[in-house]
């Protein structure tokens, strides 16, 4: 069985190869597209209510895996031309925050990203 | 064999579940939550030059890949929640970029985004 | 009397003039500073629900300041670079937009930017 | 003589109130709507050198202007709901921009934003 995520990054590569395109990949470059893409998926959102953003129609919500895809292509990309694993570095973070925000200290309190940190 | 990513996406939701999360996490708030964390990442760009940006030095690399590692973890608690397939719609979607920029116009064109589109 | 702006873009230009910074300031650069400004003050907002967004404390009011003047100064650096009158421009906007959004038909309405595009 | 900031924001809130759009314009949501404007003005410079954003053909440099100028009425839009008197703020912040970084010691380094912070 191929993992999903190395499978993606393999058919990525032959893509940009295909069409040259490696040269305009400089992380720069590519931090700026994927921001450009996170911000087509928050263009989504600006004007509904959080209790509409949970309520998509069939319509929006395809739209929005298209933006959530774009910035997706990107990140995988930029792991790629920086050569960090993924996978491995999300583990880490996961755990770091683990430490960071304590269960029994963060449980239900939204304000965590600034009275915790 | 265990697909990496449906593990890191059942260990991202035992994270937010111990902590009583989900009621924060919202569509509208998690794009926040994610455009703010690829901001980090271009910020760690914006002053350097492309070439710099290709050449980090390892202290830098790390802080890129906890950059990278937040933004993705955002990005999958999206998935999540509007569930969407993440792998199934960058296939899509790349399917659909390989029609909008065919390998003879699009080959080491930098304009690709503006004059294809 | 002098005019506000015109006062403000000259103390900025002096600032980076002393500080030989306007080899860094592309518009490339300079757009990617104001991006990550921005994302600063959207930071402050993401957990808040959209009510507690209009009820800040006074604590938290001074620091959504100090990114809105970031993201400003940014702003007026990047018009000067490109020597574009930000007034002139805002007044040509809005009145594009005033002929996009009809007051009869987009009075009261959420869905403005999607279905009226 | 009339201040143009002053005669701006005067506009500004006239289009909001013919179109009853304050509901809507909470700072969440207003945030949320200057973040993806900006991106739209980053899009334009993503895959450009450095050197390609300052030499822009005059289509481009009006396509600039216009998002330049939809970043900028969002930013106004933000510090009247907020009561936030932006050139006050922008004075006040250049001020603790110049003490953190002094002209002797950050005169032509592209370092400033991670060396000195």
């Amino acid at each position: 069985m191929t993992d999903s995520l190395d499978a993606l990054k393999a058919k990525l590569q032959q893509f940009v190869d295909d069409r040259d395109w490696s040269r305009f990949h400089s992380p720069k470059n590519l931090a700026m597209a994927m921001i450009v893409e996170a911000a087509e998926l928050v263009e989504h959102f600006q004007w509904d209510t959080e209790v509409e953003s949970r309520q998509l129609t069939a319509e929006k919500r395809l739209q929005v895996s298209h933006e959530l895809a774009d910035t997706f292509v990107y990140l995988l990309r930029l792991s790629q031309v920086l050569d960090i694993d993924l996978i491995a570095a999300a583990n880490e973070k996961i755990a770091l925050n683990g430490e960071k925000y304590p269960v029994e200290k963060a449980r239900g309190k939204n304000n965590k990203y600034t009275d915790y940190q």
